[in-house]
């Protein structure tokens, strides 16, 4: 598998997820009767990110984990959305910029020194980049989203999470 | 990489961090003057599982993983850890199992067809078993350990969470 199959379909599913998400969380405010961008406001702690962050931040880390691996520039986005709809056109735009990455872009990824921001000069490995810090990293702000929604009332179940699943 | 490479060296690392977290939430404890195993307890929904069982089910999952990648069985667990001492043990225990395997154990481990008890008779390859469902659990369990205790004071950071990464 290719560092493509092990990163394009999932960040895909995983986001999809979080737009799903949304949906659930409008209902939601519906049917509780408050306005849903409350919920994009929530937040665990006074310093850690709300809600809307955490989405636009796992749309982030997909978005330039897959530039990083294949050599290109990713564009930078100010991170200001505080809207269910302006959060769900940054994960639409993720979505379409995901799609325009092919396998032949990932050739020799796995062996590409990468050198990320926070590791501030230091160069590590795509391979690692990618198994050791960004799918963590993704991970991190898909769970952390969920987190914020279930303790504020959502149910969200362990499906949710997961997605589809190619079982037969 | 084999999915040994994948599986086996990033569990180790992340379930040391747990233990981490273990040693910073009994000494921010003793600042605070409560007992540590309050924070055991704590919780992000009142139907969502408390930290001691958020720890040890992402234990479980390492270990049910690299069993079930290997076609091995492993050994089941009542998940009655209440106390830091008794998750702290958890962990330990774990990190032995894991260093159980061998690269070898893990020969047509992407190929190998699971079944899961999640999935109710339904197979799954292994290698999407690990990458689009145990993988996701396990920083799953990770993630919300580190957001109850964010949620509870504790000031963890992203490194807390990453861990040791290898960038030169």
């Amino acid at each position: 598998m290719s560092l493509y199959d092990l990163s394009i379909p999932q960040f895909k599913k995983m986001l999809q997820g979080l737009e799903r998400w949304l949906d659930m969380a409008v209902k939601f405010a519906e049917t509780k009767q408050f306005d849903p961008n409350v919920l994009m406001a929530a937040r665990l702690a006074p310093n850690q990110w709300a809600l809307a962050r955490q989405m636009t931040t796992a749309a982030d880390t997909a978005k330039f984990t897959v530039a990083r691996l294949t050599g290109k520039e990713a564009p930078r986005q100010p991170d200001t959305e505080t809207t269910v709809e302006e959060v769900r056109a940054r994960l639409r735009w993720t979505l379409t910029y995901l799609d325009g990455f092919t396998r032949d872009d990932f050739h020799g990824a796995s062996e590409r020194l990468i050198a990320p921001a926070p590791l501030q000069g230091k160069h590590i490995l795509g391979a690692d980049y990618f198994h050791q810090m960004q799918l963590p990293n993704f991970y991190f702000h898909v769970t952390t989203a969920y987190a914020i929604l279930r303790h504020n009332g959502l149910e969200l179940g362990k499906m949710d999470f997961l997605g589809a699943l190619p079982a037969r």
